[in-house]
């Protein structure tokens, strides 16, 4: 007879193995998949999230998890444990018939919203929207009566576990207070320098090349991974065969570029994740923003740095071109601009903050009933202006439509992309602490003591440890925001 | 309380959604997974597989068909009953050890034919078979007690039902009664027409865009599925969202294009399969001789038809540029060429049977008993020498080592595609009755009323008949060889 721990090891991994298939089949839809095909895949996702909903919450993991409780366990057990309880109470909450409403409805939605975003289509988004929000209110409601916290707090707490929106109202306010004069310094201090805009048209073919060539320099192992196109540039697939997409545009070849390596850094935190507890809670990402911070180092810490892209430019120039835009000094300057506008994913790194601020702010009124969801225009129209000095109304394309998050109800999940921010600022100043001449050795392209520095900080722990303990372990400290404004401030204020 | 029967309608839709995640899965793997992707693939589809196995094999599954007799059903809801009845019993009556020792053994011999082919290790390869042949026959001996039939007989019913090898032995005599004479006349008759070879190289892009053209101008629907490439062609994915693949040969640009025709007339069979039985077996392809037949009226029957090939061949040289060989007439001699050769998947119409009947034969005796795993290699040269005239000695790669189907045990599919080739050759002579200016519609690129009338006669019918009901409804009797024998006559003797 196996132990309680045991049979909970063999149902999460035959669990892990569905996921593969969600996750496989989630990919194939942003990426392959026919427009036909979307009524009977989602149909068919949906039926197997009810199904992993069943295994998670049968009678029988019940019972064990609270036999396992009694039995002799190591250290990495118990985490991998208290992760399994986790993820049951996370599950077991939820009544399989909301589970299955939310997904047939966000799947609708996500679809539509392929289509009606172009179409400017506000009216008939918000009525599937409407749909998607009251779905995850009410799921909101059951966690949040669980949790003993509000309903935005139980939403957060599935991406990012142990955060709070009164800990994040500290943290952005604090950002508030500084970001709308740091971005107009900033602008001020760019506009004195000169900056020549490189003429594409570039080729779909050749930007691949180049970013293939990206993720190669930055270690992505092509024996377990691949590289697509897709509407929303996403990381997703399974540890051994990561798939990263991103989006082209022939006018602009540093976009692509940057989301290559954005995802890159998602990519080698899953390639890298431990092997050792196949199909385990405790082998998974720690969390959404540690995640995110793997991503911006990736791209903000290395690949926007003078350093790196003083490195990359030459292949740059050999799948582009020559071009007057291409000296040293300018592609620093195209990849450092920094220049408020309408699009979240476009954004640079110094008025991002604004849009994840300005998000949280509507989806946290949004879940806690205090809006609806026809008010969303008009308070994005008004934090828009008053954040980043830009008008969006009636442009719902470019405003309240253009993400894909709220289309299948990830509320609380946008926090974590300026979660993400601060981690990696800190991650590379405790980088930096390690090995002082990190701008050297990037400069010069031998990346791998910064790769074997995440690998043991962060990629190898999977979930062995809490967020907060992770980071404390690899900064010194807890998440301190100081660390982020001051690498805005050096990198956009200092020459 | 729902009904017994519309109980087990949930339960097979439920199977058909899980059904989806495999082909798409599975499909992902022939096509896009990365090699490293591949332990963690296979073990997520095994488990998916014993998930659908358990799920027709439940008790409730065995109470509710009892059960659903009692009810009153319409027509359909019968014939979709017996279908359900026909799935639940090829599933239940092998035991779990037997299903798990053929999928272990068929994966280990599939996995070491890959790299025996190539080497021509013969006898390595011939360790695994045999294991593989010792559990198929103690399958086929299971399914023949069930049934009452040969050990043989069991198998076949597995691809198609109702065939019975004593009627393969009466078709397939009469095949070799003349094929050899009249495969020696053609050769013979061809070798008075000058052939110009096309001179490649063809660019997969371009070849890509006419095989796409061609799936066009056959009616594929591009919203319900896609082309990708694979190492080996195939039809895959589900009726909403089809996918086909061909390989690309740089030298060789009809072989992709006839591969592409050949999976378009799969996937118009799927894309047009009934839709108001959604997830129940009636809605399914009535057989794989019946698929083929699809397969084979798109390739044969019409795609190297005179006036196909003339109505295409403008389309050939917009893609692929003007050249000497690309005139009327040489371009159906070369889509037309007959030339026997050891590979049956580059055989031509008029060789493909005599390829069939030699791997009939020798799987026929294989699974009776009458021969050995070590008699395959003299058996095959024999044939090969008697049917086709050729010299197979010590050539096991290119001999008994060609095919994937036996080694993991699909014994008993081979007879499927000449039985294909003569259904396809029986419903177009149907269709000239109905239609009998149809050379002139193809000509002019009308092709409307032929797909109406396979529709109507065949791909709207999904499972509602019998194979022999399908096709005596259809073409006013049951499979008769003559009429395949007649259209190899008249296409490449009567000029």
């Amino acid at each position: 007879m196996p132990s309680a721990y045991t049979r909970l090891t063999s149902r999460f991994q035959r669990l892990s193995r569905f996921g593969h298939l969600s996750a496989i089949a989630g990919w194939d839809m942003m990426t392959m998949m026919s427009p036909g095909g979307s009524r009977a895949r989602g149909e068919a996702l949906a039926e197997l999230s009810v199904l992993q909903h069943q295994i998670l919450t049968s009678p029988e993991t019940a019972v064990d998890l609270v036999q396992a409780k009694q039995e002799s366990l190591s250290d990495d057990e118990w985490v991998n444990l208290a992760e399994m309880e986790r993820a049951w109470q996370q599950a077991v909450i939820l009544p399989a018939r909301l589970v299955e409403a939310k997904s047939v409805a966000g799947s609708r939605c996500e679809n539509a919203w392929r289509s009606q975003r172009p179409a400017n289509d506000w009216k008939g988004f918000a009525e599937n929207l409407k749909e998607v929000v009251y779905l995850s209110r009410q799921e909101a409601e059951i966690r949040a009566q669980n949790a003993g916290v509000s309903r935005y707090d139980a939403l957060l707490d599935i991406y990012e576990p142990g955060m709070t929106s009164c800990q994040l109202d500290t943290i952005f306010s604090d950002i508030k207070s500084w970001l709308p004069d740091l971005l107009q310094r900033v602008i001020t201090h760019q506009s004195e320098q000169s900056i020549q805009q490189p003429q594409g048209p570039f080729t779909i073919e050749n930007q691949r090349h180049l970013g293939l060539k990206a993720m190669e320099t930055l270690g992505f192992d092509f024996d377990a991974g691949r590289l697509d196109v897709s509407a929303h540039p996403f990381c997703g697939g399974v540890p051994q065969d990561v798939r990263i997409t991103t989006r082209y545009d022939q006018q602009n070849f540093l976009s692509a570029l940057m989301g290559v390596i954005h995802e890159t850094g998602h990519a080698r935190y899953e390639q890298n994740l431990p092997t050792q507890w196949p199909g385990q809670p405790i082998a998974l990402a720690r969390s959404t923003a540690i995640h995110e911070s793997q991503s911006l180092f990736f791209e903000m810490q290395l690949g926007r740095s003078p350093a790196f892209l003083a490195r990359i430019l030459p292949e740059v120039i050999n799948h582009l071109g020559v071009q007057p835009a291409l000296t040293q000094q300018n592609f620093i300057r195209l990849a450092q601009r920094v220049e408020p506008g309408l699009i979240r994913v476009n954004a640079d790194e110094v008025s991002y903050p604004a849009h994840i601020i300005l998000r949280y702010e509507i989806e946290r009124a949004l879940i806690e009933s205090e809006i609806e969801v026809e008010d969303i225009p008009a308070l994005w129209q008004e934090k828009m202006e008053r954040l980043l000095g830009m008008d969006t109304t009636g442009n719902y394309r470019n405003g309240c439509m253009q993400d894909i998050h709220w289309t299948d109800g990830a509320f609380g999940y946008f926090p974590t992309y300026t979660l993400g921010a601060m981690y990696a600022a800190q991650l590379f100043q405790a980088l930096g602490r390690t090995l002082p001449d990190v701008e050297q050795l990037i400069a010069d392209g031998d990346l791998q003591p910064v790769f074997i520095w995440l690998q043991e900080n962060i990629w190898h722990h999977g979930s062995r440890f809490s967020t907060r303990e992770l980071i404390t372990r690899a900064s010194g400290e807890d998440l301190n925001p100081r660390w982020f404004r001051q690498h805005l401030e050096s990198r956009y204020l200092a020459d």
